[in-house]
């Protein structure tokens, strides 16, 4: 449930279209559905301003076919993310509209377009930190954003980076994703005057630790105006990028 | 030199009162200013709209007041950050107007008040956080921020947190500082709809391991729009907290 | 051999209907009994209260079979844990009324219903928390606690939370399951008079080192009154708690 | 305030002896006192059957002394930990009846003999561990469980530990301190029937990575019965034990 | 080459029934024999005693047979470790007489009985450790050693292990397993006048970390007379406690 | 009270020079003396072969002096280690031949020299290693090995090692005590025939964290024959290496 | 495009036989060149005076095919690492003189052999560690250096170090690659007068994690004149050592 | 002894101005000399081309002057290194002439100017990392190498890095110098064609865990042609950077 639905909810129990009692029983399904085997929090949007997600991980297809249509019913649109084939296919026989977006591991569906507020550049460093890259910039889309992806832009080739330096200054919100040294976020910083949202990934061998070397980097940035996210967490940082573009005073049509 | 400053250069120079040499001249030292034995880059302002701030661990009073005293020239305002007693003398012969909160080691001068956008809610969880707390305030302040602090509203003692839900859900940007199990921002984060950004602090002890615990617990937070800072980097918090507001459209006179 | 038998047995001797070599030859098995390839501690019960119980991981299906025939055999009752389908199949095949539990991985089988004293509230943060959760409520069932499940009550939708809170407050004892940032011990213990057990579980990725961020959380709670247990070991926790409410005044029917 | 103070209120108004508007007057106070620096939270009591300790470590001998008072005037007692000489001093000025126990860092004040229930037993390994073991110890008495205190009884001399074998047996609750290798709540889980409530030290050197290793020592218990405290938290396991022995049916006057 | 074969030759040398020539020929191969792939360490016997065993992990079932077949020649008995299926058969293939253990995943070939000094006792703390324990005997065994294995006798059932308890004290050195806490050691140690070699294996799950818990236990014996090898290294540990054996005053037929 | 005295008890009791009541009675002391704030566990000597050693650290010189002083009274001889100057002093004004090893830490006393068995070769890698090699020869000296110190033979200059290789080769024990990279027991294992106690040292900087880099590298070892102690402990080492000397067959007059 | 076709660029315009125009065209390529779904850094030659190589760990067989032929057509020459079977096989249908590297993971291919400079000498200590040493090998082959392959050279059979000493000697730099302990660096930087490149392997078990004590032990290497690689990276030693060749006087043909 | 004077000798011998025995006995003294309480190994310039150095840390002012007088005795040149103000003094009381840098705290004496080779650029990220790097660039300039010292071009301002192009890439070797992310060597790498030493730093708080982040960035980096030292080892990285330009051609006058 939007808070579109409930603020005409009241509008009916006032005009006297609906009756309290009547309004009462559709807000006592509320705070939770009941979507076959998982419990959907359909009060989260009013809270939060975002519907919950489907991390599909460690879920059936299943039970995330059902809990994707019970968010699609309350909220007009709905998020999975870490999906694979199976899960893919589970979800499009209930949603069949919905856009599915294999290297992301990422399904989408909305009812209609999003008003888009605020512009995230989601920019990463190398070949294989894309899939992260590419939930973040899904994720953002999904919230209204409008998404401007920079790939292949790692600090071994600083003349790649500052050819885009325009992009980057004129984003409302930058994501930087990148394994190894994770070196990105801090160069990016030291350039642009907007948030960056760095997230580290688990690309990399050896003494990377699975992400943990790009981690650190990116905690002990030498340049302010950085905020990290957890290891391949590029579901996190693109909900955040779009959450601080709300805010943002351009409007996309 | 800020924008302001360069823009009112080139009209100097577009209406005659200000020669291209001179001009020249003045861009010269743009990049770096030697302030005693520090080099300040009073460059940085211009590319990401704050001039550098004087981080005084591992310097002498008399680096941290030089190079205090040269922002300020150029920048016409100055944060030291982690400052001592000593440092806040040396910092305040040079500087007399600048204001020293002992608690949290920082010294501000400006040299008038800046345009505020939007509010910051700083929100800690026990006594010991404070003076992390502390530094992120006066951060976001400095950098224009209106900053609200709430104090010791731990998750142990969820009715004090609740207590306060209207002041977290109308800012524009939530700053959480805690230590020990760092489960504030998961709290938080699922009662607003506003960025939250998340504070360890090195307050524990035994399993603490010096903020660990905290971090990690941060960096895992089951609900969407959190990021991550440093171990008791309370300024850069403050930092990006701010940056976010300058979108907000609320205009603080 | 439970101590009811071996009181028994004392008084068979006393009375004269069994010799002291009888007797002798009875207890001389006591200790130990080979079950094919496994030695069982037939004598634990004595000693601490609770029959041996059957960690399947690490043994093939004929070795947890035989030592579950061999515990029921001495003292009426069997809990295996971490079992598979194969090994549920072996240990059924021996133990006909054997109740497989798959999810959590749990065999129980007992000759009669336990007296059952006190009631064991089990809490879980997420849905991929409740295999641990199931294997703990399982156990507390087996050992003679009244078990109340409570699922899906992370702290990132409070309101889930504090529906629930009279069930919490009555229990005798809780057990709080969750993975990620491993918030909820600290929430529940700051809202209860009753002993928390912490299970920390490995649902995550990245930072979250398969459970170590949940497990140092819980270690640090800022509320008293909360211990923690092991990285997924739900079976820790379950006899924990139903040995706690062995103490508890109420017997329930 | 107590749970007895409330009821009593609520009687008075039922009487007549006080005004509805004087009671709502004297509950206004109830959630937090200002105490000096310090919000005391009052509140706790009631939800959580303890009132709040006073943690000294970075706390002012004046803040800590203030809080003292404040929770003394409310609850009729109060304990203070992890106190120095000039704490100790600062609080006995306005609390003159409290103990001061230098050894364990903690200080006990209240206004009568608790009713005890259950007994608790302290056990420690080394001559070491005998700080951590006595906050425990005084904890525990503080909240009315009887304390059996039983040192010097490390895994490297079994014949100490059988020694005593009768007083683990009969304990309510244990409480097992230990450094080094943390062996000695297993060793104790498998001779006793009762809950074991295990606290690592920080005492070692070299690879005890200050008491990390006896942490992990008693998370891997191999003996069931077993739940862990944080290192060097002898508070919380005197907490939770005493929790645990309200439930224990002998009462002890 | 065996420091007997050595002697014989310079004593052929010396009688003249060989010629310089021919002994500095057959000395030329000393150091190094290309076996297939593989260079053996011939030579090590005369510097270290015993000859070069085959750790078969990472090599092809080839190479463990050509290194085997070499040593055998050199030395007439050769040991292999961490063999699976596939090398036993290559092995056996080329020393049919060779004995293979699968459980402990060892191979054995001598061409005569060895002259035993001394006892090892082997103890093992819980089923899932006997594959590293069993690597443990066979390589003291191979080495000269007599070995008593002695299995299941972990902390929590103290009185098993008092039971074996003139076993333990008689033995000339002992080689303790165990993983999950690694309390074995520190308790043995405390019964016995003889060498205790721990050995902590990667038993357990959660927070034992891959033995990581029982490593650090055991390397913080409270305990004197304990030292320790690395995880799962029950070949180090039956090497060092024949080694050590070679003292012991005992001769065995 | 050591074996000897043990076995002349009962001969006195079988002769009749001393009656059953009298040797009960000084038998009843056996377990554990009380020496001021400690327990002195006398009867270790019996079990394990060698006398409680004092470990200063952490006790107060007085606490020291009253267990040296017990212990020198049931045993004929102490050792005490990690002793400062105060303890120094406290222990000599008890005991006044007792030996003060400042270098070490180490305090000896015995009232009569011990029968020796065996050599043991104390080798160290650096000066800064010293102070662990010395406690570990004195300790070695104590338990009656004769000690033979190698100082300086770090790996970074072989032609060193080389030079002593004969002093190795014949040694019945090693101990290697080598701080930053921690190869030296590797080296020396590939060399001689004897067991290798190695002893990491806290000696480096940066990266070797304390001791656990050189800690990793011996538990590593490719060489058979070698066993690790804790971090900077000599005394273990030099215990055991005595323990192991017992079993030589040589006997030192 | 390598120095020598940018110089005939310029040569050819000022010559006249090309126009500025067509000259621009051509250098507008330079940056990048897109190969498929990859993006070629042509410009990196350039640059640091070696052409991109291609990691083919978690690419496809068809993107590493496309991108070695776009690097083979810009710079003449290409390495491959990291491949498996599928890509070898995939890259030579494209560049059928490609030489593969099987044990390696290796590709080569170039038109013409460079000129080579210097000669490195790639010290491995064990068999298993001969995979990441011919990484190394054929990487320092590719770019130019005279490669010189010693293997088996563990320290725990130092006769077999030395025999080699005058190879080591005069070789103009040192690629040392071992796991387990990682003493071979510390060893041979004692020996010889050129620099050392350390790569730790991930081989080894339990404390070797991962190849953490190698690594952890060849940066506290205690002889000077070492640097340390990521763990396994072969490719990074091989690259620098002939850089450093370049260096070097002796021109080999 | 350096090589020219050992083959002086040789000369001498052959002319006769030296007699055989007169030279045995100048040679015997070659390994070893005891200079007060420390052993020098005055053999090292001759296997590895450079004099044994000082290392301060854990000497006393005494042990440092011995070692220091006797080094320059026999090389005619020493450096001291961790050095305090004590030590400074001890060793120009011996060395009249020693250069004394109090912020690196390094000593250096030297009989006559090196002959140099080649040329280093020693390059810091901050001004706190410039300890470390004045300890790096004393050391190449000592043992023959010119050196150009870069400052404060951490990579937050890429316009200050780009500034110094040209002097980083005419160098012979790079050392770059960087706590907190350490990005630098990356940048650096990405941008040059000479060797890049990278040496991590303790600077920087919380999550850079006293140069973890910065050791684990460089290890990562994903420019090839990055060596890495220890945390904080400046001597390390001079020594091998002089060390490289002993090849280069240009030779400094």
């Amino acid at each position: 449930m939007r808070r579109e639905d409930l603020e005409r909810l009241f509008e009916e129990v006032r005009s006297g279209s609906c009756t309290p009692a009547e309004a009462a029983e559709r807000l006592a399904q509320l705070p939770f559905v009941a979507a076959g085997d998982v419990l959907v929090d359909t009060h989260r949007e009013l809270r939060t301003g975002a519907p919950e997600a489907v991390f599909a991980q460690g879920k059936t297809p299943q039970q995330c076919a059902d809990a994707a249509a019970a968010i699609a019913a309350a909220h007009r649109r709905v998020l999975v993310t870490r999906a694979n084939e199976a899960t893919a296919a589970a979800v499009r026989a209930r949603l069949p509209g919905a856009e599915w977006h294999a290297a992301a591991g990422c399904l989408l569906w909305r009812a209609e377009e999003p008003k888009r507020h605020g512009r995230v550049a989601v920019v990463s460093a190398g070949t294989s930190d894309q899939a992260v890259a590419e939930e973040a910039a899904l994720t953002a889309d999904f919230h209204g954003a409008v998404v401007d992806r920079i790939a292949d832009v790692g600090v071994a080739g600083l003349q790649r980076l500052i050819a885009h330096l325009e992009r980057f200054r004129t984003a409302d919100c930058l994501v930087a994703v990148a394994g190894m040294e994770g070196a990105l976020p801090s160069v990016l910083a030291g350039l642009v005057a907007v948030p960056v949202l760095a997230v580290p990934t688990s690309v990399g061998y050896g003494a990377s630790y699975g992400g943990l070397a790009a981690l650190l980097a990116m905690l002990n940035s030498c340049a302010p105006g950085v905020a990290v996210l957890n290891v391949d967490n590029g579901f996190g940082a693109g909900f955040l990028a779009a959450r601080i573009c709300q805010m943002a005073r351009r409007l996309h049509p």
